[in-house]
């Protein structure tokens, strides 16, 4: 099938993928004067004595906002508010779809940091949660940054930690085929964008303690002076030898590889290159840093990548609905490092042990299962962590 | 019943009024890849290309933001956004049960208008039309005024002229009743507030000559040094024979009463006083400027009143759901006189000349033919007035 094409005519018909519906009785007199005056003023009443009442007395306990700017809309780039909309819709509808959390969608007309901030802020008080999507780097770190210091709801940037959650998780489950232990991986990530960056923080705090990162002029190595404040923040953490060279000199001998860069930037000598068991997770959309057969061809244990067309789909969209349940659920004021490690184990125990397979490290995007394990163990973790209410 | 009480109760119960839902299958590899990627990229790029395709390729044509401030909630004044949340929530319920609009309510954190304006124009890109509720006169004139200039999609501010229109439909019909003739009627509103200043305005431009509008202090004369810039300019057009004096003196021979202020401030000797088929509206909520039962002892030939517990039930319900719903279906860039006029016959012609009597000069809220009525009628003057896209 072609996606794309048939994809336009589906839109056109649906004319929106969600929709707002009423929860209560409206068709008499005593209904209206329950539902809105003169009864309403009781609970609003009741909330403006105590705001934490805005959780169980309106939607707010299961609202999120799916905001972008549209600057980075799937590999889109730049294509403005309006034109993002789609993808938030989309968003929107898995959203409920798999954690059942009422998702409403918000393109803002603006690629100014603190207007973006200071809008969110304005229209926190109506939201259970913040979800961040396709902002653009540097842009979404300072965003992301902000909003967390100042809000009391849980604030999630998904192109960063969706990506890194779902990454580890696919991690997890492949190191346990190639039985190789995480403290004694090497990974080199490939791309230094919001998910890249992300992905190597977040592996650093599970416990990888070899990262090196590339970006399109090679190794990224501290003390270069060139490198922005999220490159030289992260370099300082990876690439602890100092390691100068290309992508390639830094896939020799490398455990794992995981792309979220370029397309077709990895050649099978460079797979061929790697360690025993590679671990090739090429995550290039639409069209990935190497294809899946020539990484096997080449000698790759496992492969993984973005694409639903392949066995070992690496999508964030096992991640955002139920890590907003839980968030949810917990009434959690943030999404700490603790519930984000606690979604990827969530996600990899999914796949049981007898199921697992170089062909199957990572649940279906669309089995239900998955987002409930995933919310069960954000929700603990929320609570186990204290940053509940 | 204690409607206060019981409607607490039935929030906690209902925790929410509204929710959103999905439209689309999600249950498959291919329904992921139609809703979401790689096919959304297709209506994206539609849109890049034609932003006017937001309307027919996602919800935009269907969805409504219902945005307050939080500063004039019911008649309970400056509670704060996150309090007036039930108000807004039930009001997106209604613009669903009615007129099947996806309203969807945002209830901001801040009172200074230019960060009101701002954050709108902002969002205003996810929306097909902005209603805005409860912010307190006279920062709402200026609110509404630069949003209409900025924004290409409706913006119609509720308590101005939602009550206007279903105040002037009440007195075409009452007008039928007591055989008088709009032009040659004296009208005196009391109460120059946003709702207030907003009837007399829209009278005018109905044609009624002859108003007398009433503050706190008495008749607003034109000239008076203290008037505010709305009561100044709305003072110009009213009052031409620049009288001063009391409400009792205004009062005095008036035809039509309109009473948008504060409890029991109108005698029985001032409904007296009136001319003969006095026509009494009497509005202010909860406690009215006179009761239905003291009025109707003086005199009054008909009552009608904000309440739902007595006849002629005053209520812009019967506005906004079916008033959208046209402007949403024309297209319309704006909100303009001609489709609020429209929607005040609209209203006006729901009940039957067999039906009409002086406790039957409304519809009732709930009578979804009216709104199918005020939609039809809105729409058709919009085509009419050329405002649609």
């Amino acid at each position: 099938m072609n996606y794309r094409e048939e994809s336009l005519k589906k839109h056109a018909e649906w004319k929106g993928k969600i929709e707002t519906v009423c929860r209560v009785p409206t068709d008499s007199r005593e209904a209206l004067s329950l539902a809105y005056t003169p009864g309403v003023a009781e609970p609003c009443m009741a909330i403006h004595a105590d705001i934490e009442k805005s959780f169980t007395l309106t939607r707010r306990w299961n609202t999120v906002a799916v905001i972008t700017d549209g600057t980075a809309i799937l590999g889109l780039g730049d294509i403005g508010p309006e034109a993002g909309m789609p993808v938030m819709e989309g968003k929107c509808a898995l959203f409920k779809a798999y954690g059942n959390v009422d998702a409403f969608p918000i393109c803002l007309k603006t690629k100014d940091p603190d207007e973006i901030v200071k809008t969110i802020e304005l229209i926190s008080g109506s939201f259970g949660g913040i979800n961040l999507e396709d902002i653009s780097a540097p842009r979404c770190f300072e965003v992301e940054t902000r909003l967390k210091k100042d809000l009391n709801i849980p604030v999630f940037h998904d192109d960063q930690h969706g990506t890194a959650i779902v990454m580890t998780a696919a991690l997890i489950n492949a190191l346990k085929l190639a039985d190789k232990r995480k403290e004694d991986i090497k990974v080199v990530i490939n791309g230094a964008g919001a998910a890249g960056i992300a992905i190597a923080k977040f592996l650093l705090d599970f416990g990888v303690q070899e990262i090196t990162m590339c970006d399109k002029f090679g190794i990224i190595c501290a003390g270069d002076e060139s490198l922005n404040e999220a490159h030289r923040a992260i370099a300082e953490r990876t690439n602890l030898k100092h390691v100068k060279g290309t992508l390639a000199d830094a896939m020799k001998g490398a455990d794992v590889f995981i792309g979220v860069s370029a397309p077709k930037c990895v050649t099978r000598e460079m797979v061929l290159s790697m360690a025993e068991k590679a671990i090739v997770f090429t995550c290039a959309n639409p069209v990935p840093e190497i294809s899946r057969e020539d990484a096997i061809a080449a000698g790759a244990f496992i492969v993984g990548t973005g694409s639903s067309e392949f066995p070992n789909q690496i999508n964030n969209v096992l991640v955002f609905p139920g890590l907003f349940r839980g968030a949810l659920d917990a009434r959690a004021t943030t999404v700490n490092r603790e519930m984000m490690i606690a979604a990827a184990h969530g996600i990899a125990d999914c796949v049981k042990e007898d199921e697992l397979s170089e062909n199957y490290i990572l649940p279906y995007a669309y089995d239900k299962r998955a987002h409930d394990c995933v919310a069960n163990a954000v929700k603990n973790a929320a609570i186990k962590s204290g940053v509940c209410k």
